[in-house]
Formats: structure tokens, sequence, C-alpha cells
């Protein structure tokens, strides 16, 4: 298996509510057959639904929120950058579940969940680089200690 | 909000048992402080304790297993690969909850769950093209209609 992810699919109950959500936050995607891919990076994001989602996995979705022991993150280059994504979350109706604050690995960071509880934190981590796209590698550990 | 993503976290009960998954499917990743991150083109796989990350998200687990609406998926560049990756996982422990099948896009594609309940769809998908690295680009969809 290669080591990469080609989709990150969101299930959500209201497809259109949802890609409004994400559009309010500034993502732009298409929207086809009642589901939205955004480009990010080398993979997508798509909401889909959830029911569709399920049923296309040939799992029973125990109908329980948001929350299955997945999460995402996006990394972002300041402190500042964090508050400020956070507080546009917010405004675009989102629940933050974890406000901002300092973290143990010296950085700060902050979680909401999207409209159909998808927890994404916003991270401001000095030990990740960020390349100029964006991408983030992780850092060699054992040079670091 | 950049239209993209950092890190796709994974929470698990046993991070050894999680971390020897996905190694045998050859996955190699840093093991630092009961956390293990996998690089994934520009972006991390990070497998951590489910409870902590639920804690760290400001969250309540409702306990219910790997899904909560969201799921992962990797492209390959062929039908036998799909076939050859499903059997790879079978022999590393995942459970098949979809075995592979032609889509309703004229592809070809099936699940597992890995130990922990999270969902991976491996697809082969003749619209949407792979990059050398493996990278998938979105296609335009107006284009195409």
């Amino acid at each position: 298996m290669e080591q990469r992810i080609s989709l990150v699919t969101l299930g959500v109950t209201d497809v259109a509510r949802a890609k409004a959500f994400y559009e309010q936050l500034g993502w732009r995607g298409q929207e086809v057959e009642e589901t939205v891919f955004f480009q990010a990076g080398g993979l997508a994001l798509v909401l889909w639904s959830r029911d569709k989602l399920a049923a296309d996995a040939g799992i029973s979705d125990p109908g329980t929120g948001g929350f299955g022991g997945m999460t995402l993150a996006q990394n972002v280059r300041s402190r500042s950058e964090v508050d400020e994504l956070m507080a546009a979350a917010t405004n675009a109706g989102a629940e933050v579940t974890q406000p901002a604050r300092e973290t143990f690995y010296g950085g700060y960071a902050g979680c909401f969940a999207d409209p159909d509880g998808h927890v994404w934190e916003i991270a401001w981590n000095p030990g990740f680089p960020l390349g100029p796209d964006g991408a983030l590698t992780v850092p060699d550990f054992n040079a670091a200690a």
C-alpha cells in the first residue's frame, strides 16, 4: 500500500448546508450528483450523504454524531492565524469544542466541530514545518532529540 | 481558511496494534510519545489514543466504534491493484466491509475497516487522474459533461 490518502470523505446530513459552511470559510469546489469535491493539495475533501457513505462502505451507522475517532487538522503559520481561523469558523456556524490554548508541545491550537460534528483542529506548531503551498513535513524526531 | 489538510488523526485503542497493522501494509513512520506519524504526501496520518484525541478536542466520545461519518480512500492505478490491496489488508487483519465490485462511476472499489473500525475505500477510478507521486486531481466536471 502506498503511503498516501486520496480522499477524505465527510458524511453529512445536508450537503447544501455543509457546502455552505465550507464555502463561507473560503473553500471552493465542484458539486456533481449531490457530492462536493474540494481539491486540497494532493487529495480531495469530499462532502457526501452520510447514509450513502455508510451504505457504500457496507457498514451500519450507529448515528451517534460526528466523532468516530477520526479528526482533521490544519496547521497554520502563526498563533494569530489560529485565532483568526477559529473566529471565522465560529462565524460560519461551527461549534468551538476546544478554545485555542497553549499546547504541551509548545504550540497553540483550538478545535471546532463543523455542522455535522466533524472535528477540525487548527494548530500553530513550530516543530512541524509547512511548505510554501502549506504541505506539512513530519520532522525527524530522532535528529531533534 | 486555506484549502488543505495537515493531519488526519486516527484515534485507536492500542497504538502498538494499530502501528503494526499499518506497518504490515507497508507504511513506515515515527513514534514519539505514544503517537505515530506517517508522512503521506503533504500531510501526516497520525495514530493516537482515542481517549486522548477526544479529550484534546474537548468532546465526549460516544464510544460506538469507528464510524463517525468520516472515511478515507486511496485511489490506485488499476483494477488488479484494488484486489491486491484488499487481500493485503485482509492478511493484515482488516475486516472487509465491502468486497471489491464495479462502481456506478465506471470504476472498481472495495472497503475495509482497520482494527479500530476506521474505514478505507480502495478504488480504481479512471475519471480521477493520479500523478506520478499518487497526488489526486479532481477533474473538471463541467468540461467532462
